[in-house]
């Protein structure tokens, strides 16, 4: 890789997400040399990738150059690469650009969509944890809604124009409600050909209530405004599979459907090469102590939603969200630099700060500690904390930007088709025009 | 195409470039049926994609969306597919969505890059007149410095490190400026280990000056800042091949390279169909009257790019720029409601504003009819032309954001490969993440 070897320890860093970019940020400026390896040169901001997907926010304002964020930093190195498997004995990763020995490693890998192993759903189905697979979205959404133009089979038509978002969790509320708030401001406007009564967007759930993490209040305003914009929420509806044409449940209702979106689970993004006990199977999940180490390993630590941490608030590892990761992320930094002078380890306590979700245009659930609310002010406190989350003062320039436009002017400008989805296949990268 | 049959007369218009959009805003609200065809779902502002390739400017801060555009227009239909042939004796146009009559046709399908049939320079070089090409671009120079990092030989590293562009137009010449400026300001912060001196980028123009079309003093100072920047200017030298590694050329220097990009012409896009008399071969534009008309034809008119108009002060048609396409888009929509009322046509009658080009911070050089100048002044009146052409308001405020923040912090921050080109082989749509 390319990476001089100093008299300072190495921690290598896999990962640029929430935990990584917090851990790296914490070992800055000491004597250390830090590695951090990802398989894309930017950081991405994934709680708006579902702004990206329904043509609200350009896919460059949620993401940020890693090599910018570190690029005043001495001892600092990053490299853009894919890592394939650790080996613990020796203390080296293997990555596509070739082997690195560490004395750290800290695993920050984030998560995948879980597809629960079922291919069919895996093959048809969109997904939207990157942001290419967002535009992929994006460019599919409006492909169908070109292509619903042309035909004049109803049924076609129908399904073309039938969305179906499997998963109740913040991902699927927010984009359930995108997708309504761009039937109703924007699609009519656009394809005034069309009966715009003909799109319908389903969020399908299989328990008894969506937003399953946050407050009961939370779970129903949020139901009660996704209706209100016209989503048909599902509940206690499983979805068993979908062939490209029809989503099956275990149910009576099915629903013929030309864009699925699986929202219904992530799973840990795990690397190969520890030992089996280190994993948690099921979840795909790095089993850590109270400090994040992979035992019994304690030059490996695992953070973010790749890490699980068994404790008594927190049976099955804390929830997969950004605030775990960062918090485990600056503790875990604070950590390696106390056990390199020797001091006492500070096992990890979470500072649960709550949870929102947006549904649309003013309307929005915050779950504070101490305080639940729904509504406009909800809404704006979603968005001050986003704009405040987000890395670089260009970022949130420009996502204000758009925020305020779409917000006056009611609209969604970058609905656009840069790289088809569905004629991906006729696509050649050399003679695009 | 699913187009409704009304009594008014159908105006079809192949292409929402400069002069396709000028045509159908000239058509608005007529007593005509206008159906626009384009195969990308938004308009290119084309000369800002220099800067979408260097990472200056989001790719959606230069896009519009076509649908937007024309969404309060009655009578007015967008169809995204690819316009394959005419059938002029049918009145006919045929495409990849089916075919659809006309009583009058719109050419205005633009350029495309000119490979002057070398079969290599196309297969490895990159050109850039689409966004996606523009984000190919982007994602090489990122990756091959990526890749620089990586190899000790120092050949290979050479070889990634030299940027070669070929042809000293505009394109050409604001590419060379833009790269330069990255060499500046930002390669050397973000590659701390790269020796930067070893980045070259060369400028290679056939002729004895550059920007050819353009005043000598202009050409002379554009140069100067090139040459400041540290671009390698070469002159009276003729690229002959590219086999992905080395570019030969008619003198004694080679130059070994992974990245050539070709900007050493265009040609028209002219649809298949009409007679071979209609067509300049050479060029690959259609050969049109004072009033646009491909002649014999009375209702099939060429407009923008791929019109030839074969003038006194313009022997060869007028230069392949936004101007003449929008001011003959302009008058043929007046042409052709002109000829409904049974009223004279006016013929078409280029006024030249001037041309411009930027090549860095503060350096740009501008023509007026009569005024011609260089330097600070230039460039900002550059800026604001640019800012004005843009569409949209949203596209405006983003893109003046950007300048104002890399202007003050010296920046460029879309350095993202979204879409790796290098890789692109590797890169699988469904399991992107």
């Amino acid at each position: 890789m390319n990476i001089p070897q100093t008299s300072f320890p190495r921690v290598v860093i896999i990962g640029g997400g929430f935990a990584g970019l917090a851990a790296a940020k914490g070992l800055e400026r000491e004597e250390l040399q830090v590695v951090l390896i990802d398989k894309h040169n930017y950081h991405t901001f994934q709680p708006l990738l579902y702004q990206v997907a329904t043509g609200g926010l350009e896919p460059d304002s949620i993401a940020f150059p890693l090599r910018k964020r570190f690029n005043d930093i001495d001892n600092f190195y990053f490299r853009l690469a894919e890592v394939r498997s650790i080996d613990a004995e020796r203390k080296l990763i293997h990555s596509s650009i070739g082997s690195l020995d560490y004395d750290y490693l800290v695993i920050a890998t984030g998560s995948t969509t879980n597809f629960f192993g079922n291919t069919n759903i895996e093959k048809f189905t969109m997904e939207m944890k990157s942001i290419p697979q967002s535009l992929n979205i994006r460019s599919l959404i409006l492909e169908n809604f070109e292509e619903a133009l042309l035909t004049s089979d109803l049924e076609e038509r129908r399904k073309l124009m039938n969305f179906v978002i499997v998963g109740g969790g913040p991902t699927g509320v927010e984009l359930a409600g995108a997708l309504a708030e761009m039937k109703k401001g924007i699609l009519p406007k656009d394809y005034p050909d069309l009966d715009i009564r003909m799109m319908k967007i389903n969020l399908i759930q299989s328990s008894d209530c969506i937003l399953k993490g946050m407050s009961e209040k939370a779970s129903k305003k949020a139901e009660d405004f996704l209706i209100k914009l016209g989503v048909d929420v599902w509940k206690n509806l499983r979805v068993l599979n979908y062939d490209g044409e029809t989503v099956s449940t275990n149910g009576e209702d099915h629903f013929k459907s030309s864009t699925v979106i699986w929202a219904a689970g992530v799973k840990g993004e795990y690397v190969k090469g520890l030992n089996a006990e280190c994993v948690i199977e099921r979840a795909a999940r790095y089993k850590v102590d109270s400090f994040n180490r992979v035992t019994p390993h304690t030059n490996i630590f695992a953070i973010g939603d790749v890490a699980c941490m068994e404790t008594e608030n927190f049976p099955k590892g804390h929830p997969m969200m950004a605030q775990p990761a960062i918090q485990q992320g600056r503790l875990l930094a604070k950590n390696i630099l106390a056990e390199l002078k020797g001091k006492q380890l500070k096992p990890f306590k979470y500072n649960d700060k709550g949870a929102m979700a947006t549904i649309g245009r003013n309307k929005a659930v915050v779950d504070l500690p101490k305080w639940k609310f729904q509504g406009v002010f909800a809404w704006f406190v979603w968005m001050f904390v986003h704009l405040f989350s987000l890395i670089g003062f260009r970022n949130k320039a420009v996502v204000f930007l758009n925020w305020v436009y779409n917000y006056v002017r009611f609209d969604r400008e970058t609905r656009l088709i840069i790289r088809p989805f569905k004629k991906r296949n006729e696509y050649s990268f050399e003679n695009e025009t």
